[in-house]
């Protein structure tokens, strides 16, 4: 497989991912180890106060580190995540997450992610989020299947 | 008030999570700083390696310590939340998230969150949650509200 | 090697812990993946502002972590800890940090640990400590080592 | 007080900390909310695997964390610290801690650190911290000690 091959096989893999379909979240892969999540904030994503819930600005941080740490076609399992939250967001806003690479290990990886406000820049979480590295390759694995 | 009726105005607050509803998990108060929070996982909380999502094992647990941190009619801001992922689970499982208060100060309060497979016990995730304790007591505000 | 004889080894390697030493800290082993560690506060331990310093109170708790990880005889390194710093304590106080295992998996552990005041038995921070368990088992080779 | 004067006085009250002396660590402010710490390792800063010890390597950061935080001459006190343990150090290693500010809020302030080998470059381990900022200013008061 070449690499132009290898990387489209990985995109297709990563952006289908049934949680971010769900939401609605746009996941963009700007290149290996390094990804962007797009997410429109609806009433459905509130908590008890009215704000975004804590659930979904981790969430959209999640599934850019997921995008980031897989995306060199080797599976990547989380570890650790610590995620601050600094401030509030409500229904309507569009936020951005971005998750890039640190550090790459044989067997762990650790990427940072902030969540950002796409119309005021402001930060509304970071994050610091750690993986290990399992021995397996997916995207072999996922080609062989898809051209049987 | 009395008490009785400030707990159940407390319950009916938090229970009103619109996330919660929306993933279609349900919202236990044992007591005030002690929550537990139910959820069986669809294929929708999939990532695109078919397990669980990240991102609805943190909601899960995110859930019970909003409910346990605000179960006292204070409100309670999230600041920082780590968690430590231990074991995947998959579409079927039913997740049982447990908080914990383990420290209630004037101004941040500590909670212990476990997620746990209900049918197996084994334990997916555990995370440490730290709130900011705001001044405002939101149930004072809500019930005037109520008797209008 | 007996079992008696494998604890012995064990606790002797874990309790020849240099900075442990430096700092005057006390290494109990209360059985495998549960330690204490005590250390009386010096003038020397302080910040700039005349209180405990975090360093200090994060390596009474590390050095706990690191023998109540270790005490399997199987080499554990540490990969993640996330601490919240509860009370501020001073020179003259004696604390008290506590691990307990709450999870040993093949390749990583979890473990929780409690930073008290030994006389109030104040909780001063509490932290969360994840390792990753090398295969390497450190007891075999040092027992080995010594009997030479 | 002279902008000038405030930037010495917060200079000297933040390098008189007594465990950064103990361990023999400069402390350098690069500017309000950037600071950097080395520290060159010695035997007594080893745990019982003959590697730095986690607290040595905490410290220096948490070293270069109060600096930076504290360095605006308002108290800030640490809430919660994440940190990630990426690769091992030995004696005779000199390290650099580098603290730079993330999020500069009201009641709370973000800051990362990274530890690193100073010849090889080599990121050995990386944090996230989070502190409280108190109303109160110290400097004001240490300079109104010193002039009596």
């Amino acid at each position: 497989m070449t690499d132009l091959l290898k990387q489209k096989a990985i995109k297709r893999y990563i952006q289908n991912d049934a949680y971010a379909k769900y939401l609605g979240a746009t996941v963009e892969i700007v290149k290996p180890g390094h990804c962007r999540v797009y997410l429109t904030i609806t009433e459905d994503m509130t908590n008890f106060h009215g704000t975004t819930h804590g659930g979904i600005i981790f969430s959209i941080g999640d599934i850019a580190f997921g995008a980031a740490s897989n995306s060199h076609g080797q599976t990547a399992v989380a570890l650790d995540v610590n995620i601050c939250f600094l401030k509030a967001s409500k229904p309507g806003d569009r936020l951005i997450a971005e998750a890039k690479e640190q550090h790459l290990g044989g067997k762990t990886a650790l990427y940072e992610i902030s969540v950002k406000d796409e119309k005021s820049g402001a930060l509304i979480a970071k994050s610091q989020n750690l993986v290990y590295r399992k021995r397996e390759k997916f995207i072999a694995a996922d080609e062989m299947e898809k051209r049987q």
